[in-house]
Formats: C-alpha cells, structure tokens, sequence
C-alpha cells in the first residue's frame, strides 16, 4: 500500500515487535502523533512568532514554557532545541573548539562525535574501554595525563557518552567527569541513549553540557534533540549574533549564532512538546525496562553458545550478542543462510534484526509490555530449539 | 481544543486563507500529510538502511532517487537533504571561509547568511541595493573590486538571495553571478523563496550552490531543505570523514562531516518526498501565481495612500506593501488602534498580517485560488472603504 507516489505506507510499529537498537525510543506516542498532524506544515509554529522574533521565545504554543521545563527536567541551567544530538555537539565544538586543539572522547564514542570535532579542526584522542567494555575513571585520567603532555596544552572538551551505542552500557559518568574538573577540562555528556528513557540529572552527573536526542529517545519525529547547559558556558554555547552589515548597518537581535537562529520552527518540536509529559512518566519506569531487558538477554543466554558482549547484568535496554557459537551455527547449515533468523523472527511478529545477521548483533527492547517481553522471549528459544540448538 | 496536553490544536490553514509571508510554500499537499502519518516515529526511514549506512543510499523509502531527482530537477549535480536552508548555507560556509575572509552578501541577505557567515568567522560585505530594492551586477562588480582591494584577496563565497524576503524582488541572479566568476568567486544561491514555487535552473543561472527550504516553499514539514551543487565544489562540501581513533583506529566510512552524518532520517525528508511530484508540478503554475498576487497589489493599490515597496509590476507572491497614508491613518482614529486591520481581515476569513501592523507590513498569496485571491481583494477594498478611505 502506497501513501504517496512510490512511498510504501509503513507499518512496522503496528505490526510487528520491533526490536530495532535505534527506534525503540523515538516512537511517538499517541499524543505526538495527534500533535504531528496539528501541526505538520512548514512554519506551523510561527503564527504567533512576536518580538524578539525566536523560537524559545514563542508563548502559543508554549514553546518558551517548554525550554524552561526541559532544561528544570534535566536539572541542567539553559536548554534549546536542535535538530539532533548531533547538532548539540556541533554548536559546543564549534563554540570550544580551535583548530590542531586535542578533544578527548572515549573509544565508544558515536561517529557523530568525530565529526563534531572534524568540523571544529580538532583532533581526537580516545580514552581506552576496559576488558568489560565499559570507560572508567581512571583510563580517564591517565589519557587526560597524556593528551596535556602530548599537545602541552588542555584540550577545551570531553565528549562522554552516558550510554554508549554499541554494548548499552552505563558508564561513570559523574566519576569521569570528576577527573575532568580536576584539570578544568568542560565535559559533554551525550544522552542519546539516556536522556528521555531513563533518569537523567545534569547536576547530579556534573554535566557542563547534556545533549538529548529527540527521534532517539524523546519519541519525537526527526531531526529533533536538546542540547542543555550550565550557566557558566551558556553565554559562550548560545551566544547571540554580532554580526551587522558593512553598509546597512543592519543588526540581528538575539538571533543565536551557532542555532543559526530558529532550529525546529514545526513538527518537530510540537511532536518533542506533546510527548514531553510521557517521556517525564516513563523515565520512572526504567527499572522495569531493565528488568524486561534482562529477561530476554536471559532466554538468549540460554541457547547454548551465545554470549552477551555488554555489561552482565544488563542495566540498559540495548544489548549486543555475540551468537556465532550459536545462530550462526545454524546459518552455515541452512538453506536460507543467515536471513533464517530474521526470517523466523518476522514469522513470530518481531522485527529489527538486520536481515542475515547470525554473528554479531544488536536489540533493544525498550517500550515493549510484558507479554511483549515474554513473547519475544520465547520465540528466540523456539527459532534455537526448532533449528537444533541446546537450550537449558 | 488542545491536540496534546497544553497544546492548542493548529486550524489556521483549515479555517482561514493564509497570507502569512513564510508560510506560503510549506504548506503540505495532501500526500505529504499522508506521509508524514505513516512515518512520524523518530528514525522512521531507517528500517531498511543498509551498508553504506548513509541516508541518501536508502531505497526503500526510495530516498536515493529522490536525491538523484532533486539535483536533477534543479538541473545541479548532486544534492543532499538538510535540516533547514540555513543549514546548508552554514555547510558551504564552513567549508570555504577562513577565519577574516571577506564574504560577499547583499544588503537585503536573509540573517541566516550573515550568521553562517560569522560563525565560519568570516566577515561580510554588503553589495548595495539600488533605489527599487534591486541588487544588480553592476553594484555587484563594483563591491566585489572594493572588497578585493580592501581584503587584498578574493572572497571564498558570495551569497545572493534569488528573491529576497523584504520585498519579494527577483535579482540578476545570472547576471550577478557572471560577474562574480569573472573574479572566481563561487556563488550560493540562496532560494528559499524560489526553489518548490518557481522554476529554478541551477545551471542556467550559473549557481555554484543552489538552497532550498522544505519547510518555505517545497511542501514540507520543518526543518528541511536542499542543499545543491556543481560537481567541482561537491567534494568539498560533501567530502566524507577522516577522522581515525587514535586508539581504535576507527573509520566513520563514507559520512559527510558537513552534513554531520544523516540529516532528515524521518517524517522530515518523507515528507519533502511525498510533496515533490506536485511541487513539480505547480511550479509550472507561477504565472498563474504572479498575476494573482499582482491582483491583490492592485487592489491594494486602488485604496488611496497605499505604496508597494516591492519592485511593480509584482513578479513574486511576496510583496511589501506602505500603508501608513491609508491603514495607519485609520488606524489613529480606530478605538482598536492598529489592531483594526488584522481584527477586520479575520472577520473576513483572513490571518497572517501581523496584528496590529498598519504601517509597513508583508504577505504572501502563494497558493491561493481564484476565488480566495477575489475575495481578499474585496475584503482589503472593503474594510478600506468601511474605514473612510477612499478607494478608485
């Protein structure tokens, strides 16, 4: 079924489990989606642009009263909306960032990190994880120790990832950041995974500056995100335009520099908005999405083989598999090869696996109800024991 | 009525004929509506993204053929989807201007060049309007020799809005741009107000960059946009990381720095899609569409004391009318003051005049039918004639 020319209706959220590692928390809720067609034009939410003329400042609908919310909810001083996370950490690069300085982000860093700082003219300097995949403090400082020594000069930022993307696991952050003070190094925390689906407290993490993603985590359409900060680097991060023109003299107001002034002037943040209270409520929640998470990390582990690459017990809802001595196994055998999987998933109504992956792989089960978690559960033991794997 | 906890439900485009200046052309057609339901989940387009992870390789939505069709379409030879047009004129920006490069604008440049501008910490120079509020090669040539001999170097950049947003005037692009490759500087042309509403040729005019906005005037949900270019600028502007973990030795593919990755990964660019064919399509209407604005100014004309500001005969939607002779001298007398005007026009059934403007104020007919351009004619002449003033 089509919904436009050649643009296939999607149904995957209606019709399927969808374990995806990337979707599971940027899908709308109810209250967004009615939002969504409210205010799906362009420049929907301009009708009652008055001066100053931005969009942090606009009272119908209350967009200026949700800065305010977002940035108390964080427990962060200031907070804009930006299209992407990624966005949020090109306006601090960019703003803190001169070119050959060092930044330091850690060896999980998402790629969208590096090219913050590839666009800012920096250059990259890993903190190394442990043998648990996980980035502590005091890899931490021993790289900050190198990079002054390296580059003889602090590097101006620390990108650090509350939770990375590739195993979903929960780093020190507060502990790291720590270090980070001790040599005035301002730290980044990149929520991406965090920010919407679980607790998140700026302060409590010591945060200089916390990035949410809004099609991630805060089940809002794309691109959307937050990028909160302390009081201390708000002037330098949203810093307004001083430009004025040669000839005419012509000057811009409060327009912010790096927002390149409005940032979602529609959809996006009215979608970011009328999902705000849910993502409040659910947050509280998060426990029992981590206890669903270990209960299906718990019925893959026991199929005979697998093992699971992130933190054990599981503290988050994405997790990375390693079913080589399992699935894969059975994908050398098979007829269908490695799409059996996929294929025996979408049978039993789940979806989200890439198509042919047996070996290494990721899910997320964030969002799914108990039966949701039971069902997905089972139909991971029955596809092993139906392709004659042990199972305990 | 309220869509989502304190959000008012949006009518504005259902109940009232709209000349708001900017919201015009991003109005959606019923298909991106269509769209925009069936892919307003956050990261919607990715569920069938595959190596090399980069949203313009995804077929299925087919959002590498609309790439292929959009740079086509603009007769340009790549383009990419951006979060907003001023997104794009901060990648070019940010990948030709060296901190104190003079960079050429105009005198009635939108403020989102001057802030791309400076945050590349460029420094801008004004090309002269000339007393109809046109900028022409002439003025151009002459600033761009000042320029060189102030700078004692030739700008990396010259930004040229294709129709402005003050008075809806359309420049010698061609011309202009001529003039700035006889000094090889590279031309953006910035055509938010002319890209999904009028014909565009890119290489007719000689763009070295070519902008559009989604959310202005291609149909779509904000923030979107194009950005297009020449194929001797695309590597530049689109070259593709080199970053590499220190540590990991990690490579990020084939990801743009300047586009930070993917941009548009959901209702954002499905949306611009879902528009594009009947975008196409009513660009070839613009005749249509000038001489329904030109009707309206005559109209307005006909109200003794009214001015156009804008260049006559119209040749654009957008059009900046005077009114302080016959509005605002009602509007001294009026116990609604300047309110009077806008008060009166929704009682008509119209909306996007700023309340309580009677001075100097903007709107835009784009869109309208016939009847609908009849009848704001009519309810201008008639609140006018209401008011005293008289009318031809």
């Amino acid at each position: 079924m089509k919904c436009a020319s050649d643009i296939e209706v999607r149904d995957v959220e209606e019709m399927y489990i969808n374990i995806d590692p990337i979707q599971a928390g940027g899908r709308l809720t109810a209250d967004a989606m009615k939002a969504v067609i409210a205010y799906a034009d362009g420049y929907s939410v301009c009708d009652n642009c008055r001066k100053p003329f931005r969009l942090d400042y606009i009272q119908k609908p209350p967009i200026a009263q949700f800065h305010a919310d977002l940035a108390r909810w964080l427990n962060m001083d200031t907070a804009r909306v930006v299209p992407g996370a990624r966005r949020g950490f090109q306006a601090v690069a960019s703003s803190l960032v001169e070119r050959g300085d060092p930044v330091i982000l850690t060896s999980l860093a998402h790629y969208t990190e590096y090219l913050a700082i590839e666009e800012a003219g920096g250059v990259p300097r890993e903190i190394p994880k442990d043998g648990s995949n996980r980035i502590t403090a005091d890899a931490a400082a021993e790289r900050i120790e190198a990079v002054i020594r390296e580059f003889s000069r602090t590097p101006p930022l620390l990108f650090l990832d509350h939770v990375d993307y590739q195993y979903g696991n929960v780093h020190d952050v507060a502990g790291i950041i720590k270090v980070a003070h001790q040599y005035d190094i301002p730290v980044l925390v990149n929520g991406a995974y965090t920010v919407g689906i679980m607790p998140v407290d700026g302060k409590a993490l010591g945060a200089d500056f916390l990035v949410g993603s809004g099609h991630k985590s805060m089940a809002a359409p794309a691109p959307s995100g937050v990028l909160a900060t302390v009081e201390e680097y708000a002037g330098k991060v949203f810093r307004t335009t001083e430009a004025r023109g040669d000839l005419t003299g012509r000057t811009f107001g409060i327009k912010e520099v790096e927002m390149m002034g409005c940032t979602l002037m529609g959809v996006t943040v009215v979608g970011m908005m009328a999902s705000f209270p849910h993502v409040q409520e659910r947050v509280k929640g998060w426990e029992t999405e981590v206890a669903h998470s270990q209960a299906v990390v718990d019925a893959l582990l026991s199929i005979e083989g697998t093992k699971v690459l992130s933190e054990y017990p599981r503290r988050h809802t994405l997790t990375r598999v390693d079913t080589r001595e399992s699935f894969d196994r059975v994908a050398q055998q098979h007829k269908k090869k490695g799409y059996f999987l996929s294929n025996d998933l979408k049978k039993r109504g789940v979806i989200g696996v890439i198509p042919g992956s047996t070996r290494v792989w990721k899910f997320n089960t964030f969002g799914l109800t108990e039966n949701q978690i039971r069902h997905l559960s089972e139909a991971f033991v029955e596809i092993a024991r139906d392709n004659g794997l042990n199972c305990l």
